[in-house]
């Protein structure tokens, strides 16, 4: 005998999701909450991937591995599959992070309003610069890098965000790994090295520009003239719009 | 008679590069200069996939479409991917930037050296607050937005780099639309209508923490226990450093 739940999980756990949905789910996401906004309560398939930059065959698959098919005809109810995305990214409960290095990258993401109304709440920032130690930022007080041990274990800190100088980026991923964190976004512009078991996710805020440079050279005819986009990836009418989608 | 350019210009406008490969070339390259920086003149495909967080096939494809096969038993040369990947990206010329709105993240970007390194010159930084305006922030003094139109003639802007509060976004996006500019990356959490013929991408900073929530949940055991991720979008032993790579 197993249950409807055992079934799920196990039916998961042989299918599983890979890793280009899992990195287009929070555009989904993004594209949902501004249906959301403005009281959309339904979405069609070529509708939430137009919003989303994809096309909606790949929308579709992406989404049947959440186990939501929509309605013929109808589409996607916008609140049950923000749920379930929500749900599938584990956005449902909270996640407290701590940005280490409060220069002006840091302080930018420190005041990002993006990270809370996701449920990433920012415990505290630390910098090792005794000029900026004692600042209150965004409602924070930054304390001395010194604390940092100790501020993950106060605030059971599970995810460390790394906006420091290239130099000083291994040494702190090193210390927040040493503490127990295994999730680490760094802003840093250096290649960090971590052990088995930690998810590091790094940043290179020139990436969006060289695709925008793509396309100006192409619209400015070089290298080799003009050249077609191969259809299939963006719908139609949408090319104005990309949005940028991880995979 | 046709010239082989001819029949270089032929085949590409046939084949056309898929956008998600387009999206992935910034990260190759990312890659390829971290080996050219520690000295390596040859990589081999499988070296090359797992810097960049990709499957070697995948990587073998993308640069199949920049006729770049390698070479077998050597692999790629670096110097020269470097080159054809440049170049396919359009940064093997300069490109002029203007960045609107100058709080922390305009002033992060503004310092931000990655931009410099891939051909992307700040030509100017333009913000509407008075407090603002002439301040001098990385080399460059902050104008009035009045002078908007003016800088973007001015300096030849062919990217327009919007990191105002939302509510601004629009407006300013407009007002660079009518001034040519073709290309805009939009910092601000706000989505931007533009007419055909201009590319928008937008940067959601959460997005990749989103990611990293994902793997935590995992990791943790939710929501439905751990789930295998799907085999071939990531090299074995490469899982611990995901970088990200758009679509």
């Amino acid at each position: 005998m197993t249950t409807p739940r055992q079934n799920r999980r196990r039916e998961r756990a042989a299918r599983g999701i890979p890793e280009a949905t899992v990195a287009r789910l929070p555009v989904y996401l993004r594209a949902l909450t501004g249906l959301q906004e403005r009281g959309v309560a339904t979405v069609s398939s070529e509708e939430l991937a137009a919003a989303a930059g994809v096309n909606s065959a790949k929308l579709r698959k992406d989404l049947s591995h959440l186990g939501s098919y929509g309605t013929r005809g109808v589409g996607y109810e916008v609140e049950y599959l923000v749920y379930q995305i929500s749900r599938e990214l584990g956005l449902t409960q909270d996640w407290v992070v701590a940005i280490i290095g409060v220069g002006n990258l840091g302080r930018a993401l420190a005041g990002y309003g993006g990270f809370a109304s996701r449920g990433f709440r920012v415990a505290g920032l630390l910098d090792a610069d005794d000029s900026i130690v004692g600042q209150e930022i965004s409602g924070m007080t930054v304390e001395h890098i010194d604390r940092l041990e100790d501020m993950i274990a106060r605030h059971g800190v599970s995810i460390a965000v790394i906006a420091t100088p290239a130099g000083a980026a291994q040494g702190v991923c090193d210390r927040v790994v040493a503490a127990g964190v295994t999730s680490v976004l760094n802003f840093a512009p250096t290649v960090l090295t971590v052990p088995d078991g930690v998810d590091v996710r790094k940043v290179d805020l020139s990436i969006e520009l060289q695709i925008l440079a793509f396309h100006e050279q192409r619209k400015a005819g070089g290298p080799d003239g003009p050249a077609p986009l191969v259809a299939g990836d963006a719908p139609p009418g949408t090319k104005q719009y990309v949005e940028p989608v991880e995979a």
